[in-house]
């Protein structure tokens, strides 16, 4: 295999040169960092180095290419400020790794040594932390606990074996509250080096990770000191309609990770389809331990393996079930305005006020087409069109396609589902009697007919 | 069997009309929609059309009748502006279907085709979404995304096979936050075609699904935007002492399916007895993944089916373990008067404002006694009565009661369950020394005794 | 045995006095009740009278010794005020039980015969309702729907059968939110009467409870209105670094019971191990329904059992995984600095108040060492030192200390892990290229190298 075979077959790549050994760590430079520019998804990183396995896909993100040293793969993670662009019109400033919020994926199989370098480039100490991993305890990334934070401009070695393979994380363990609030977190994905009874293969491996901000509209900071009136409800630090749809072929089998990091639990839900939780970041769920379900609740500081059989063909919501969760960001202090009849206040309003306009006094359907006019930086509280319209959605919210005729391995967004005919919800064009004996049924119909209202109750 | 026969048997009734069969769908009329004008708790409808099956009961709630109509399963859903009655005392203006919110629950068989008319007559567009089930995707009801809206004035027509057989429901997916925010929900059961390994057979089949508003003491309409501060936490848009209790006999087989559309978990817990969770709205739970619970963690989006055998006799709280969703609305803004000596300033302000009252310098159990004058349409923050007093409650509340003279079937209210003698708490009226060694155990007592204190600490 | 012999063996204990019958409860005395006045934690309370049992462990808690009275386990609780350490420089004015808050646990075996006196020295009603318990329904606590609430000055007496092994709670059901969040609560545990093969014999067992208060900073009495915006998030009413490291043995089994009775779920995390919950409040996990967690989601009114070999020395991380969760009170509504150069405000401000600080324009890392002034009885939000610095944790934050040479059944805190050499993460001091091809490796290295940026995308 040529080195431009290699640089062809993968998204990413890490590149062999030749040769001989080095003794010591210390010998070799410091990787260079990987930076990325983009929120788009990456292809997998198919490995070339190292052992092999099946590489995962991480929404609207990326894996980090390592480079192999004496047998252990080495990684470079940068934390530093970064612009994170959280669907097209609207950028927010937040700390990440390597040119975005979240970091890169880091993928590894299981029994790797990995040795990672972290150079802080924010503007106060960190620390990494490598949630869920087995490894020495000065290894743990606790500021403070196990070891002295990293300084503004110092770079730290950690290193350890992935004893277990699984959806991990990693994130800081110093100044954490505000650290987490601000983006700085990422997906760690431990391949089994070996067949395992309770880990499956899989035809597609997605991962993300749960997040959340409070960004007042106009601005682009989150406000790190929010509990729980969070404005943003992110995937990967985006919202709909900058999520990239899920995209699978008919019949592939499909993991989904997903791990969260903000201050309330997600319960994610998919339509069209049944799943099963197959593992967590304490490790595979044994066959008798799993139920099926179509919403997992995913609590903070979890990891969850959700896996389906996608064999219904269409474009499935994927999204968390929290209502709030799928808005981009709105006031809250908004007074409810069904049921009052606004039309003479309007008037006069607005020869005062041109722009004026009074949301929601018949629900708040009218927003997502009335283009208010809204602050710069700042996304629709409802958006994103579909084939049939808008579909008035933000924050969580994705879609799952599911299409026969997808190549294996092709992610490539194939568009909007082509519906069978007479497959989709219509109007009813037929007889609308005023009461149902006022229309009866044509002669000859096989009807049954109801009764005009239940007839008794228990009081 | 006579029609009359009919009528007499069931609560509501699908009524034969004879004979032959039409053969498409728009000869026959759009069906009457069934309006329900009653908060109370329908008695279970049973089927006399279709297959059968044993009928759930919808607490405060209904099934929705239906007609056959060659061999499809025809049910009419009307969204509408509704006023629920909350609890005596306090009605909502919500949106709902056919007269309430929630809407009726629909009841169908596995393998059921399924007819479902959609009239909106609210006044934006809307949508139904039908959680959980396996569908075509244009029939899965997300507004834009598998179907356009239906808007205001319009009838649509939704058809698909009830494949799964289990708990579900169905809300808009259409302003979806706002809909639901209002009320627009109802409960779907899909009973077993036949005997199936993880779905037992019960003799009691309960369903609810959990709501949540927030309505300013005095108004009556939800304000749409709140994401986390209701004041209303509801069963069945119903808060105690609003919600009916659920009445066993001794030694029933009990199941309760219970949905949350709130923007939270609920904690749900029974008194005196252990259940376990036996289905998600993603399928029965195989009996190797069940365990014992006395609470039940059910998150937003989630359906969840609690089953227990009900051997303890006696009324048993069942209720939300969040203490604040078992009380009716109250100012969260109240400053904490206890340890505060107000007799004083009371004396004062009394002279001035005659009406007022301290709250809570002593706790907050005189406010159920006290009868503060209300705003109109409101209700006690804390309150209900029991056979020995005030019970404070108010929310997601409700009694468990069980007997061993309640009829097979009968769910009429027994009234408060009669103690055996000698097993209730009791008040001490026996000797109450100032120290124990200051009042002597009587001669002869077997009796081993306590030092007064622990004597060491790790520290 | 003698009687100094007794005193010598256990922390607290029961005397036995000799011999012959009562035949009625009242010829007793009510016990003297015993008072705790330390928050420390208790050594484990190993019982002389009654069945054996290994004991559990109350982390900065105590268990309620006993007098056995014709065969019954008779306890005394006295609901009262009491002042609660939070930790070292910040006491809370709270309700609780025999001088603390949460009250001592109450320790049984399944089968034993149990009378509890509760008497009220509140300003208010109360009861006590047994969370888990199977018990006749006028013992179950529930005032006004199971019994008369006990009125200040009163004493009731409950009696009933502990028939299930299991970790439970008691807490108020009379005003019982504003009692629970008053600091009203404490642990049950019923240990099993022999072998059951879903509950297994452990090393270590632990036991504490969620709690949360909202308290101004500079007050000492709770806000017993707060809903969400908690700020003091509390093991067993303490925060760190006021809460005791758990010190086990390397290789001990250890069981740790964890109850939930504040207003949100609390995602329980523990480094550098996996666990299994094994148990809740309604029995055993059966072994097939299990499944490894780090991080398990405690919902309120849960109990959850956590099992794990401690087979991993050093000092873990043991902690709620929200984030604010491990923080000390703060205002929420403090404005985000990051990013904006005060440097020209501050010295204007400092001209005009010479103690302001801006806090967190560079994060929030500083403020743990900038020692701003707080109010009297406030700690600071971010504190605790380790032997490497600022831990900067607060509240639900605990260490795992496990120890090679922790001796069995010693509890004393061994201090700071002694990390093996070359162990801890270390800052990299070797070459630091500009780019990676200008600082080539060093000839005859075995390195493979990356490329600079992933090459390819979706889109």
């Amino acid at each position: 295999m040529t080195r431009r075979d290699l640089l062809k077959s993968v998204g990413a790549i890490t590149a062999a040169v030749a040769g001989a050994s080095v003794s010591r760590t210390a010998m070799a430079a410091l990787p260079e960092p990987v930076i990325q520019t983009s929120p788009n998804t990456m292809d997998p990183l198919v490995p070339t180095t190292g052992r092999p396995y099946n590489p995962v896909v991480t929404l609207n993100g990326w894996t980090l290419p390592w480079r192999m040293n004496n047998g252990v793969k080495e990684f470079h993670l940068v934390a530093e400020p970064v612009v994170r662009e959280l669907a097209p019109g609207m950028n927010a400033h937040l700390w990440g790794y390597n040119g975005q919020s979240p970091g890169p994926t880091i993928e590894v199989v299981e029994g790797d040594r990995v040795r990672i370098f972290v150079t802080n480039k924010l503007p106060e100490h960190t620390s990494v932390h490598w949630h869920g991993q087995r490894l020495p305890n000065g290894m743990d990334g606790v500021s403070g606990l196990t070891q002295p934070s990293i300084k503004p401009g110092q770079t730290f070695v950690y290193e350890f074996i992935a004893r277990r393979p699984g959806t991990f994380m990693y994130h800081p363990h110093a100044d954490e509250m505000v650290q987490m609030a601000m983006g700085m977190m990422g997906m760690w994905i431990t391949h089994p080096k070996e067949a395992h009874p309770h880990i499956a293969e899989v035809d597609r491996d997605f991962c993300f990770l749960l997040n959340a901000y409070d960004i007042e509209p106009g601005s682009a900071t989150p406000k790190i000191m929010t509990m729980t009136d969070f404005n943003l409800w992110t995937w990967n630090s985006r919202v709909f309609p900058g999520i990239d749809p899920l995209v699978v072929r008919k019949n592939d089998q499909v993991r989904i990770r997903v791990g969260n990091l903000t201050m309330t639990n997600h319960p994610i839900h998919i339509h069209g389809h049944e799943f099963t939780v197959t593992g967590t970041d304490g490790g595979p769920i044994p066959l008798s331990a799993r139920r099926p379900e179509v919403t997992t609740d995913i609590a903070v500081g979890q990891m969850r393996q959700i896996e389906l059989l996608a064999d219904e063909e269409g474009d499935w919501a994927f999204h968390c079930h929290k209502s709030h969760h799928t808005m981009n960001a709105m006031g809250h202090d908004v007074p409810t305005m069904i049921g009052v009849d606004h039309s003479g206040l309007m008037q006069k309003i607005n020869k005062l006020v041109p722009d004026y306009m009074v949301m929601g006094d018949r629900g708040m359907a009218d927003m997502a087409e009335m283009q208010m006019p809204l602050p710069a930086n700042t996304l629709p509280m409802m958006t994103g069109q579909g084939p049939f319209g808008g579909i008035e959605m933000g924050g969580m919210f994705s879609v799952f396609k599911v299409r026969a005729d997808q190549a294996k391995g092709d992610y490539t967004d194939p568009g909007w589902f082509t519906h069978p005919k007479g497959t989709v919800a219509y109007e009813w064009t037929g007889p609308t009697p005023e009461s149902h004996h006022a229309t009866p049924a044509p002669a000859g119909a096989e009807v049954e007919l109801q009764v005009k209202k239940p007839a008794t109750h228990q009081h």
